[in-house]
């Protein structure tokens, strides 16, 4: 059982009503600055501030209303949390949401403002896991992982599918890769559309795991990876690995230098706010270790969930 | 001699090779904020980042030959210096841009980058003044002032124009105030297009010299003020104060804690790079001193050139 461009298909037609379509912009001195047009897919304006509501919106909605009335689970301190909590409240069904005790205020604040009831734990792998686990028993509600799961893989193939739709022709598509379920679900859509479109994953050198794992052609674990690019610290999972291994052409790897860069130049001059995760996927341009001169690049631009107060690039 | 609805449209012809149509965004968190409809016209996402580009553009492509080939000239250490440098480059003419010797590093590399021939003087206003009228006599440059100029005011003009096209049932448009050149532009332009629109201006508390103005019938000096918003330090011009008093509605002035929460605020939640002069057209709804409620309003996003290593909400 895996993933299939009529599922994105579908996903865009049930995400539709509650999803923001969001802008594909250009900007001329990034252009220069890595000699290639890219067209970047702002997903960091995305409900929640990233593409994780498209997942999670169709995973939601794909439930029928005796599965639903049960209400969805996840663990997650992050994007997918907030993502889940929305979904949920828009389909008017309970969101539980398991975070470690140590996850920073402004999560929890952010999880708890869209309706997610929030149950906290010791901030292990464990923890999260038998926690989840306890709900799901008691609740009766489905567990919505944030990557390995089919439907919030389709949800997030329909970032691609927009930007495709938009830009019908890009000679490549660059997306950060984590858990791998944005770049699956990119991969599917853009090779749905147009089969000889190039699929270019980003990743940190410092959380290196999908590089590796496509090298020893096993899935690597992510251990306690240091980047900056605190979106992208998962390992591959099992769904998500073989649609990598079949569709996708490259993972490069960028340095935590060229994430900040690339970064802080978009904010400067193409005026958006990214966070480090999609930062990533420009790097990949801007640092050149893969050669796209001169082509049509479609950026998914992951998310612009970054605390104000403190930045990469301040010391 | 004044500034026409037809000077407007001629400046909108003359300037669309050149210039972005900027985006119209909107946001459901600030509406719900704000308990209004807000359409945020994005000039941060102009060229050079700022509205001025679109006066500096009009300004120098509205030269004869005879008197292009001398160039312009401008004292300017802002948004206008770079605005002129790039526009003069466009037409393939000199720009000579007066800048005092204390301006910011990044101000002049700006300013170089986009080819503007920079002169450094004494950081007064008689220094920068005489500098300036020593090379007009030398290079029989023509003078482009930053806002008091009928060709200045009506590009500036030319984004309301736009923001009216894309939404034509706005009840009000708002825009910051400085010397007055983009307001008087959106004035003459919104009410071109629909005479009932109301016109509104916001200005810092600390900088109220329009509104002042306003008050007592003439021009009040903005006399060395405090405020955040460092676009909006100058005084009323001879052209532009007219212009306001027959068609500005009301100008409402804005706290520098207002101007700061609606900055952030923009940043966080529409993901988008405004600078603090932006950010006071903002706060006009922010801080809610001027009922609003429920009403559709275009806001002028002026610019969105900020030092990203100091930001105002960091102490």
């Amino acid at each position: 059982m895996t993933v299939t461009f009529a599922d994105i298909q579908q996903a865009a037609r049930r995400i539709e009503p509650f999803a923001h379509r969001t802008p594909v912009i250009t900007n001329e001195s990034l252009d220069q600055r890595v000699g290639a047009q890219a067209y970047l897919k702002c997903e960091n304006m995305q409900k929640v501030g990233a593409f994780k509501f498209r997942g999670a919106c169709n995973a939601v909605f794909s439930l029928s209303d005796e599965e639903a009335k049960h209400g969805v689970v996840t663990h997650s301190s992050g994007n997918h949390a907030q993502a889940l909590a929305l979904a949920a409240r828009l389909r008017g069904i309970p969101a539980y949401i398991v975070m470690p005790e140590n996850a920073p205020q402004v999560k929890k604040d952010a999880v708890a403002g869209y309706g997610g009831r929030i149950t906290f734990c010791a901030p292990t792998l464990e923890a999260r896991e038998g926690t989840m686990e306890r709900i799901r028993l008691d609740t009766r509600a489905t567990v919505v992982h944030p990557y390995n799961d089919e439907r919030v893989i389709a949800g997030q193939g329909t970032a691609a599918l927009e930007l495709l739709d938009t830009i019908p022709d890009l000679d490549a598509v660059i997306a950060p890769v984590g858990g791998g379920g944005l770049l699956s679900g990119t991969s599917i859509a853009a090779k749905g559309l147009k089969p000889g479109v190039r699929v270019i994953a980003g990743e940190p050198e410092l959380a290196d795991d999908a590089y590796r794992s496509m090298q020893e052609g096993r899935i690597v674990p992510s251990l306690d990876p240091k980047t900056i690019a605190d979106g992208l610290l998962t390992s591959l999972g099992t769904l998500t690995f073989p649609i990598l291994r079949e569709r996708v052409e490259q993972i490069v790897t960028v340095s935590e230098q060229g994430i900040i860069e690339a970064m802080k130049f978009v904010w400067e001059r193409a005026k958006i706010v990214i966070e480090p995760s999609a930062a990533v996927a420009v790097a990949v341009l801007w640092e050149g270790r893969m050669d796209l001169t001169g082509l049509k690049v479609g950026v998914i631009l992951s998310g612009g969930n970054v605390d104000l107060n403190k930045l990469p690039w301040q010391s």
